[in-house]
């Protein structure tokens, strides 16, 4: 097929062999022929299927039948090895986070499964029976609500990401941690979001007008809580109750969770038990002793809730391995807490030129968007880098300017552009470029 | 907050008492005073939380530790009535179907797990470095793919609805069936599905211009081939390996499924091994004993692929119950294989006058649309329908429209629209009217 060939889809438009994302949109002519190469088969007559010496001739799984049905289902066997990997605090049970695997996922879903997680106290086992969500504090009338009256209120969906603000913090590293990306980047995971619309809630008791900030707070054994501006919560807060069509998992809040779109994680209260209205923050452990740094000019960022554009490319990334000079097609994720992804760039020269990435439809508000690029690598070595800008003009910046602006003492909030190196032997590692 | 009320929003536009939809989209003043009933809290001063008598005063999840975090999370062990039913074969093991609890479920993505299930002889437990996807037949370069080849070329994700044929067949029974609207029309659902555009691979093995069929295999011990036109696979169609971001599980394909967007579940071959291009149909089992049907005029309907719009009440539907004379949101589902749905209308005078819905963004192409609308229910007996339109202004058909176009042979493409009947005690059945 090196007929279908075109020489102009092969003209590079940017460094180190970045084609143009067309390709992708069409039937793939160039794309195939030179991506992958499946073996050609021998016919055994017109109507026979075709055989290959190295086919399973008769795998059992065509004699013998299979499994039956079941009442819930799981992964293939063969996929056990995608699963969230886990980081936990020996001195302090339950304390700690799990990774989503980004690297072996595709789209924009997470499975719920794989949503990663950040406990204190482990994953309570919420009877919803026995759950209450109080609503008190500067109000007219303070109420209680249950899951059953919850659950009769008008609801919104909205497809989400949601990332914990130290996500990626390893970026602050002095050298270039190896992991894979998603335990590098996973905390942070994108999911369709069902509830009720907390200002119908907040309506419903009467907020003081004078009221200006939310103090939320969790129902596991760590009670612990965080203060939100009132605005943001009337805006376009949901009390969550469905996770990806289902109710949501244990570990991600059951059997209620708020979320606040496009804002830090930690904000987004799991098992969610009380909203105290009020005038001031409560200066709680996570905005104070955590989720605050001293900049280089000597103020501290605090109550830095927005989380701004970044981007990552999960395939090639480290731990992949790329198999000689070929066409590739380049993917990754990007995202941002200020609305619509507008563009992402990639680079494969370390960020001398770029090329635009292909945007995955639908683009949808403060949610995963898969981009896309064909990449003709030549076999020598290279630095990919992906770049995110927002409907908002926000571009992501690179690591060095990341770092000046916010010195050494960052650990939260890192969104600089990440780069990858390869090497001649197809290696990909995570390199300072 | 009586006061919130406006006489405005509680007018009715249709019959029965429903709403405007755009109380749906407001805080909800009006819809929240009347919808649920929290009960009113005592407080026990200005900063601690509001006590309810009837409160667990402090159940173990606040004292004790939690559980440990899970490399693969699964949901709360108070939602294990959330299941798929099951209808299989005894005298066929491994023949049956599974339903999607639709009546538990919001927002418009299935879970994977909960995705319903269609078999002919059971699960097959397939290794994927051992399986095979051959294309051959009226091709220049007949070629067979490993699941390794497939996973290096472009992908495209789309969330779609599979659809079976024989989908809400009860509907044609003379008397109306009672079961949970998941049991009765739960052989649909909707994921995120990723994978390879079929016209790649088609182009690679060179495809003569003569060929306009494509006999599709799976690869299960059942061996079901079914034909499909070629200009359509050319057109739309995906090998899928990814579901709602993680691979395929073993019950919808795993490995490699077919996707053929907005046609019926039969020709989205699952555990894909073999499509044979050729210029005929196979007159396979499942297109001549089956999803073949003798009309009233003696002409036999066959190869009726596209799926047409159709809706859903989720809620109230049978099995669920209303809390008396109140303000309520129902809530659907709609679909249609032939694009967007444009609009979904809600009666509640059994079909005399209609309001229109509100729809849950985004509205996707061949994807379930959510629609809500705000229903003031006085109390007494009514029958709730939903119409479905889609973008090629086809109209959801009334029941006896249906059945008096398609006669007593029918049997699948049960589309028409649905209809509950709600008792003055609050119960829900399936009515005809």
């Amino acid at each position: 097929m090196a007929a279908s060939l075109n020489a102009d889809d092969l003209q590079a438009v940017a460094g180190g062999g970045l084609l143009h994302r067309r390709l992708l949109l069409k039937s793939g002519l160039a794309m195939a022929t030179a991506l992958a190469a499946p073996t050609v088969a021998q016919s055994a007559g017109p109507d026979a299927p075709p055989v290959l010496p190295e086919n399973p001739s008769s795998p059992s799984w065509l004699h013998q039948p299979g499994k039956p049905f079941s009442s819930y289902g799981s992964p293939s066997r063969f996929e056990n090895r995608v699963i969230r990997s886990i980081g936990a605090n020996r001195d302090l049970p339950g304390n700690g986070v799990s990774w989503t695997p980004l690297e072996s996922l595709e789209g924009i879903i997470t499975p719920s499964s794989l949503h990663f997680e950040r406990h204190h106290n482990g994953v309570p086992d919420i009877d919803p029976a026995q759950h209450r969500l109080a609503i008190h504090g500067d109000v007219s009338a303070p109420q209680m609500f249950t899951i059953d009256n919850l659950l009769r209120y008008p609801m919104r969906t909205q497809t989400l990401v949601i990332e914990c603000g130290g996500n990626s913090n390893a970026g602050w590293h002095y050298e270039p941690i190896q992991r894979s990306v998603g335990a590098f980047h996973g905390l942070v995971s994108c999911s369709e979001w069902t509830g009720v619309p907390l200002a119908i809630l907040l309506d419903q008791v009467g907020v003081d007008p004078k009221a200006s900030w939310v103090i939320a707070e969790g129902g596991d054994a760590a009670i612990m809580n965080v203060s939100i501006p009132l605005a943001k919560l009337m805006d376009d807060a949901i009390v969550a109750l469905y996770q990806n069509g289902e109710r949501i998992r244990p570990e991600n809040g059951y059997p209620l969770r708020l979320i606040v779109p496009g804002w830090e994680g930690v904000v987004n209260v799991k098992w969610l038990r009380r909203l105290h209205i009020t005038t001031e923050p409560a200066m709680a452990r996570n905005e104070t002793s955590k989720y605050t740094e001293l900049l280089p000019t000597g103020k501290a960022r605090m109550f830095t809730f927005v989380m701004d554009a970044k981007s990552l490319i999960t395939s090639p990334s480290p731990g992949q391995k790329m198999h000689g000079a070929n066409i590739y097609e380049i993917k990754g994720l990007a995202w941002s807490g200020r609305g619509r992804i507008a563009k992402v760039e990639v680079s494969a020269d370390g960020g001398r030129s770029w090329a635009e990435a292909l945007l995955q439809d639908p683009i949808l508000p403060r949610c995963f968007t898969r981009f896309r690029a064909a990449w003709n690598w030549d076999g020598k070595p290279a630095i990919l880098k992906s770049r995110a800008t927002d409907e908002t003009g926000y571009v992501q910046p690179e690591r060095d300017v990341l770092v000046a602006e916010r010195g050494r003492n960052g650990y939260f909030h890192y969104n600089a552009i990440v780069a990858w190196g390869i090497d001649e032997d197809g290696a990909v590692r995570h390199v300072y470029a």
